[in-house]
């Protein structure tokens, strides 16, 4: 484990990129669903990042890295790997920041991500997730030109700007807060989001939240160190398929006393279907998973205010219409 | 015509009516999308109503009258006639104020409108649009009990609580507006928004957007008096099918100077496949009627910064899926 980052330098650094990612962005809102608040007998505050204009909060990294990367040097195109999401906030970056993209992306990712970066522009590279190793076509990539790579989560400037998200809850929750409960990949938007909130409230307890079979972030802190799955299963939550949490993103949430949360694909359609009904708001299953084990463990969060961050909304509508149909069906 | 109202003084009575309705609901988040701003080659900025925690902006004025009306006297039972929105906006406020609500809805209102209001505790009484007059059985309702009505748009304290959207949007938007879209049922919304941003931006258009059929605000304002529709046509805009302007809120509008815009079904529907696509935003067809009209004439719109309402979001799973579908297949 390398030796724990400085908080409060980080603190400070997610504050100096919220204006790099409001400078293409806005702040989302933090929703109020009265049937949550009952369910735990607290204060539910759900950050709608499924808004953002790339529907997911990886924009925040992608913006303040790319900003960052812009002011250093003159690097004019940028190589990511990604399951979707980080793809697009790294093609919407470059957009706005006027570079050229290219994204690695699994030939299975959900088309409707795969949609989105081409119409940004970006170049896509697939490669097969079962068969390929993702990391080694961007380095081949890289070593054949100029172009950096965004990482997708474990780099301390895409920290910073998904931490951003914290800074908004902050001016958005009026008083204290209990418990932050965050989805996990690499755990980037948990380390920024949780160290930005743990510096407003000590005491407040961040959670990851991962799908049952993808919970390496769960088994790494049970275990206080990085723990890699051998073995995995199959999950709608397709943006959460990370073995193994990030080096510096483990050491900030270890340091933040994380605790890890997993649930079942089951939990997440309930949780999607709760949304949609209430809210009219389309999550994709990576996105509904930090409400999804709210809702499994409601007796954890009891008399508590919590926020849960419902990360994105990329799904493929076939998915989703037979995600809803079954709502739909029973109501 | 009655005489025009004092604007500064609805203004005055609007920004007293912010915090009244802040205490039970949240600032609505002002959202963009990049394929608007190309269309118009200028910027539009949507108003999500449809993330009220009652699904529509009625919330504003229902909690805004009824908490003047708890000023005034200790009136603990309300009754109000809605074609839904209304109704769950008067329900919401009824249980946030602590009055019993009676409800007076059309037998062919929206299922999930009837199941909200339910759902909130308020009983309803059904009539039939095409044979039974609302008001008059709102009148009977009335005069056998010590219940207030409250009135769905054609009431001071009612048009003020709608305007705080408007106080919402200045907040939001930086730098000026040249036009704002808002759908128009009796034109509260209209009166409200309309005269809040003309006393900030005075060269300000107001537009009401209607469905086809239902332009009754369009032709009054052609006409310089209110005209009442005497042929109707089905439109899937359920809660804008009202055949006459409110006397009230008619000559605000006229004062504001504010213009007609309608537009088919058709454009309703591609509005609604738009904003699902984009933003993951569920619209009923009501609440997409402002956009619609936007997209249906960008020409109108060229090169300017224009706030278009989604006023709700209400609709019938079964509707909504027929709707998207033609999208979904035809992606």
């Amino acid at each position: 484990m390398i030796s724990p980052p400085d908080s409060s330098a980080l603190c400070a650094d997610i504050e100096s990129a919220l204006p790099r990612v409001h400078r293409y962005s806005s702040a989302t809102p933090l929703l109020k669903l009265a049937w949550l608040d009952r369910l735990i007998d607290g204060e539910v505050f759900l950050k709608a990042e499924c808004l953002q204009p790339t529907g997911s909060f990886k924009i925040r990294g992608a913006l303040n890295a790319m900003t960052v990367l812009t002011e250093k040097d003159a690097t004019d195109s940028v190589v990511a790997f990604s399951s979707g999401n980080h793809g697009i906030g790294v093609a919407y970056a470059a957009r706005c920041l006027r570079k050229t993209a290219t994204i690695v992306v699994p030939n299975d990712a959900p088309r409707v991500k795969i949609e989105r970066i081409q119409q940004l522009g970006a170049e896509i590279i697939f490669y097969d997730r079962q068969r390929e190793d993702r990391e080694q076509i961007a380095n081949t990539l890289l070593s054949n030109s100029l172009a950096t790579l965004i990482k997708p989560y474990d780099d301390w400037h895409t920290i910073a700007g998904q931490g951003t998200c914290g800074v908004e809850i902050e001016r958005q929750v009026a008083g204290k807060l209990d418990s932050a409960v965050v989805c996990a990949g690499g755990g980037g938007f948990a380390a920024g989001v949780g160290t930005y909130l743990r510096s407003c409230h000590p005491s407040l307890q961040v959670y990851t939240a991962e799908p049952e079979g993808w919970a390496d972030h769960q088994q790494s802190f049970a275990a206080g160190e990085r723990v890699a799955l051998t073995e995995t299963t199959a999950t709608l939550c397709d943006a959460l398929m990370s073995p193994e949490p990030g080096v510096l993103t483990f050491s900030i949430n270890a340091q933040n006393a994380t605790q890890g949360l997993s649930v079942s694909d089951q939990w997440v359609v309930t949780a999607i279907q709760l949304v949609w009904k209430h809210l009219g708001l389309r999550l994709e299953p990576s996105g509904a998973v930090g409400l999804a084990c709210l809702m499994a463990s409601p007796q954890q969060f009891q008399g508590q205010r919590v926020v849960v961050t419902l990360s994105g909304g990329n799904v493929d509508p076939p998915l989703f219409a037979s995600l809803i149909d079954s709502a739909r069906k029973s109501a």
